[in-house]
């Protein structure tokens, strides 16, 4: 059982970024692991701003992403790149963050020209925080995303890739954790 | 004479980045311009985060974006990219904001090693915001930028770089008016 | 008038890319300018791999860029991604070989999903090589390049696309003119 | 045991690329595992520059590839990214070539300013063709590798970055087969 943080950076409630994210943390949690949901649009605005770690919500988020094994970047494609929202937190963690665990980059966006930012802009920037692992990207058209009113959020081709997504990424953190399982064996 | 808002995304007042920004914007100014300092950290956080262009403040900001000719777009590097605070503001901006506009890339950061972070990460989003010509970017190490009680604040050697980085600007600027001006003789 | 070279880096005499670069070509000497196609895959391979300036060939190639006023830049996406074979090229150019000269950079592909490849990938390379303008990047998807009796080649739509760029292109390569052009006129 | 391939895109016998490459290749056989060295600039020039699969030095090539449990990509930084003759071997290789294969990426260059290349524009290429798991990038500045008459190639400082390098890639081929050897001993 590992321990995964979802990390949203869409901008309101409303967001398709967040229903996707909520999504695979469902999927987490249904395959046995612990999963908690960072918006970051709900730590507080002035010291996101600012930067200033000194404040004791955005501590909290910050050893939350320290405690966690796998972390979850959900981001909506603006500009061609991931959301300035999602970034002004990853400017806060400490260099060396993402050490030792395994990322699943993921976003939403209006059309398949903006797919290449995941990899291209975003990728770069889980690399320099020394990520263990970063499994593949997935990107989910925005059209794709649906509230029905049984809480089916996305549709089966979708619900196919995020499937998939979380399959990688499971196996990353398990792959990730064989060192310590073997040492308590002998 | 061209139009010319400096937009910087350092978190604080003391920031290196705001400190260059400044001094290219007397620059520019010393050259019959006008120009105004945009600080992104200065907005209202809380409608920065929420991209919200009903605050006053920031449509207030979107529009000084319209208005200008040239746009000083200046950021320090983290995590290998861009601040989150800048982009948060660029995220905000209407598609084709920076139409027929032109851009002067700008960092500060503490290593050559964040040099191409300009080129690979904010280039690609200016040109997303269908700018009218980008100049050559330019980078500013922080340990050469400095605080003396006369006033000066950068080395020699920076000063050149940001003297010919506004040359080339100036030119940019010159160069997308030209064509009126040629009409206007007619 | 201007003297342009289009350099195109697909890999046969079928390629696509090489088909939107002659379309482009036509454009820009029905305008008026001088335009010559550099094919990449006509140098000699050897020297081309061996990166060896010396061959004659290879040397002329160097000399067409280094007179040229603007460079058009054409590939194939490959792994999301400049083709291989145009990079060759470029590689065996001098520091700063764009200097002064306009650009644009074009590029055909199999789907939407590779449009971000030219200002994530491409830019940064053209950049390096200190171009003077690179005007707005023009993706054609490979399904829209048909070959007819009467030797059309793009569809209507791709054809306005070309049309925009070529525009472009040769706006930035008159400005960037403008001031020879007043030098003499005084 | 896992059987490793090196791949240089240096473009001549004296490349410092092709040195540091050799140098992890006698560390990663050191360890126990087997390992090729396939230099791009030996495969056939011509070939190479058309792409040619029908080729029976790129079919052996390609098949090297897909028999290798572990990829070393290695490369000079020109342009500000990998080399032209590093990709126009990738262009080659079919798509998903890399999928569940571990992968280093490994650059040389003369300047720190041209670090994030290997992040920002080797990784995406390395992504799109669906590598299991790519470890951290590794830079080696130029003026570090040196040949003296006892064959060591490469200051402590390098020594030490090159070591830290294939631990990590070690260690990825090592959980990549972890299914396997479970089910093996099952």
């Amino acid at each position: 059982m590992s321990a995964v943080l979802v990390i949203s950076g869409g901008r309101s409630s409303t967001s398709t970024t967040e229903k996707v994210a909520e999504h695979v943390l469902r999927h987490v949690v249904a395959r046995g692991h612990t999963a908690e949901h960072l918006r970051v649009r709900e730590l507080p605005a002035r010291a996101l701003v600012a930067g200033d770690p000194a404040d004791p919500a955005i501590g909290r988020a910050v050893e939350e992403v320290a405690a966690a094994d796998g972390i979850v970047l959900a981001t909506p494609i603006y500009q061609a790149a991931y959301s300035g929202l999602l970034k002004a937190f990853l400017d806060l963690l400490p260099q060396f963050a993402l050490s030792g665990k395994s990322v699943l980059p993921l976003a939403t966006g209006g059309s398949l020209a903006h797919v290449l930012a995941l990899d291209y802009a975003l990728r770069p920037v889980i690399q320099s925080l020394a990520a263990g692992h970063v499994v593949r990207s997935t990107f989910v058209l925005g059209g794709h995303v649906v509230t029905s009113k049984d809480g089916v959020t996305v549709d089966d081709h979708t619900a196919g890739l995020l499937r998939d997504a979380v399959d990688d990424f499971e196996w990353s953190l398990s792959a990730r954790r064989q060192p310590t399982t073997v040492a308590h064996s002998t």
